[in-house]
């Protein structure tokens, strides 16, 4: 039987991530990864193989750099852990021992179970597998009809690629009153179900599905519990996901009421020497402190350094505790982007909030060519100022905007420092310096404490 | 004699912010801005008007703002102060009382008085008022053979403009090795040369002018100090600026080396109740704790918002000491930018020093059709791991990257704590969360530092 010092369980973005940067720290010590697929996808591109890229090929996604670092990679499935004896079996019929085990075997989409006419042929599911997407791919282009169950980022983003080939009739169907509502308030919210319908999806709110129609066992439409009705050729359900831990409740690792694997915040589980990161891991939110359900590769990757660093001691020291949901999407080329509360959020948690905006030009004179309305929200305790969330509409640049709201979150950044923060602006890349939107909307926040 | 509770001259960036924040702070009291020009320009879109903007109407910036807000404007110029009296003298003959005084008298090019025609017909500047620079662009249209002098940021950007139309021949001299040496690390500053060759300039670096050759007193060239020359029919200078402190001396200001007006951390001058914000105030390097000469309108609106909460009370407390430089620019469509320390300016300094570098690309998968490389260099203080600069070159969402670098300078943000930063990211608009180029720059640092 081989012993490894560190076998990893799975492929994606934090099985990858954990391997570089732990091999990297000990390189004298030996890494497996265990996967499945021989061939993996970037998990957020997906959307995108639909139109934008010219197939799966060009999202591929593998542990090259593992191996680069010095990682050894089998393709075959783990199906037991024995922790107490410190061994793995896998499905190939293949033995290892290990002196540590990490988890990262992520999450698959939810199967709607309690949805009649799920199993019909030709209700899809966006997995995060090669083949499934390859294949998915090629069926789209017969199918003209297609109804996406789900107004969360996938969905949204799917729909919206899908959209792009004239021919096709594409619906999105969301039980809230907007799309993308786990990420933005509804005044942003209700901007993106405008842009996504300007982009020609038939944009279905404030409505559950009660039934997937079907006929001589295949799909033909989808039906609403107001009995609403839209024909469909293709359903693609994106209802969320679940994390994969079938085989770490059966390796006795405790669960949280998510399904998830309960770690520690240095990624540890309930058992010694084993470790569970990314989608497969639970996590805790930033602001709010309980127990949330976040999945995310950018996220991931964050735990999975954390984890890199730490594997044989305490190396990086963690400084914060909780997951920071940074969020971001384009929808006809207006980039949305969202980090930390929101004011759903905030609410239900019964977190104290100041909300201060701004809304200007991301080019300085805004008649510079390319120039696009940025529109800011930040969210603001108003005990002491400090932000603890934020809120983009504008231009690309919103992308990397919201990495400094996600910083000025995690480094307890309040509305009384931004006023004077140090930026850097210029004509073809930024807003004016008199109208820095983040400084702006900072001082908005200012005047809203004061006078509450 | 009127009186009002504060008076700024001057109405750049700095007095419009100054006066906006102040007035807004203080609604009940009487604010007068009086400036020179009626119409003003946006500085940094000032080369812009050369080409990219049909003209500088496009670029117009005024105190509209500052209006709003129930400020009063006066189009004059104030020719005496009275501090012990705290009453000003302009040259249409008003007289005013203050209780509190503000200069924000801006900055105006230096003039190469030490250059051997530096006075013939055709020597421009790029002066920040909107009927020169009007004329200037009027005037362009009839030279083709162009010299620009100074290679900092004001001298690229014009060149590179200038170099757009086809008919025209564009130099530019620049006595370092590099252009725009003072924000970029000869690495960084080489490709900004290689881009601005790329756009039709022809790059001279290494070489001093030594003379303005004339002829009937029109300029026809310029010639180096080792005999080389180059034809001209217009030469535009842009060495540099100097602080507009003829009056502030008058008034008995005390002014630092660089001729700005010396100021404390609250922006107060020598002299009660008197002020000096923007490029007439003297700034101190944020790494370096050393005077210095940085004119930037993002530096001076940051100042602007301190003093205008703080006027009557402090009551915005500034927990930083020290200007940020944030630099930017673009050249042939791809972002420079940079933040605190660079290599000389560390080495200069004295300040130990490792960098981390990274290099990717901006979207993930990099098929993603607006992909382009983005590369970073850290430059980290070894001893605990903070962030003391950054460089950045790449796509447009550089410009607001740099303000993440910017923020982490300012909040003393450790390498240490950048590896488990958590980030958005998303196919169209950043790169990858495994290869997220700030995290993967930290993480580099962080190997040079162990290794040293």
């Amino acid at each position: 039987m081989e012993n490894f010092d560190v076998i990893i369980i799975g492929g994606g973005p934090s099985g990858i991530i954990t391997g570089i940067t732990g091999k990297k720290q000990n390189p004298d010590k030996s890494f497996l990864m265990i996967k499945e697929d021989e061939k993996g996808l970037v998990p957020c591109g997906i959307p995108y193989v639909f139109h934008d890229l010219e197939g799966v090929k060009q999202n591929e996604m593998g542990p090259k750099g593992f191996i680069k670092a010095g990682g050894q990679v089998e393709i075959d499935q783990v199906i037991k852990v024995n922790s107490d004896a410190k061994e793995i079996a896998t499905k190939n019929g293949q033995k290892y021992s290990y002196d540590k085990l990490i988890f990262a075997t992520g999450s698959s989409p939810i199967i709607p179970k309690f949805i009649d006419g799920y199993d019909l042929e030709g209700v899809r599911y966006i997995r995060k597998r090669y083949n499934y997407i390859d294949e998915l791919r090629s069926d789209l282009q017969h199918k003209d009809k297609i109804v996406v169950i789900g107004g969360g980022f996938i969905g949204v983003e799917v729909a919206e690629q899908m959209a792009k080939y004239k021919d096709k009739d594409v619906s999105i169907i969301e039980m809230e009153k907007h799309c993308l509502y786990q990420a933005f308030s509804p005044d942003f919210a209700k901007k993106s179900d405008e842009l996504l319908t300007s982009a020609g999806v038939n944009v279905v709110t404030g409505k559950k599905v009660k039934k997937i129609i079907g006929k001589d066992g295949k799909v033909i439409g989808v039906k609403m519990e107001d009995g609403f009705k839209l024909d469909a050729e293709l359903v693609i359900s994106a209802i969320g996901f679940v994390p994969n831990t079938k085989l770490a409740k059966e390796s006795g690792l405790e669960l949280n009421q998510n399904q998830a694997i309960r770690i520690d915040n240095y990624l540890r589980t309930s058992k010694d020497d084993i470790y569970a990161v990314g989608d497969c891991s639970g996590t805790h939110g930033f602001i709010t402190g309980r127990t949330d359900n976040i999945m995310l590769a950018s996220t991931a990757t964050a735990k999975a350094r954390v984890l890199g660093y730490n594997l044989f001691n305490i190396k990086l020291l963690r400084n914060f505790y909780g997951t920071l949901s940074v969020f971001s999407t384009e929808i006809q080329g207006k980039a949305f982007a969202s980090a930390g509360a929101i004011e759903q959020t905030a609410r239900e948690a019964d977190v104290s909030f100041v909300t201060g905006k701004f809304k200007t030009m991301d080019r300085h004179p805004g008649t510079i060519k390319d120039a696009s309305e940025i529109e800011v929200k930040l969210i603001v305790s108003p005990g002491n100022g400090e932000i603890i969330g934020g809120e983009l509409c504008g231009g690309k640049s919103a992308g990397e905007m919201i990495n400094i709201i996600a910083l000025a979150i995690q480094k307890a950044v309040t509305v009384y420092e931004l006023v004077s923060f140090q930026i850097g602006t210029h004509p073809l890349l930024t807003s004016a310096p008199t109208k820095y939107p983040l400084i702006k909307a900072a001082e908005d926040a200012i005047q809203k404490i004061e006078s509450s």
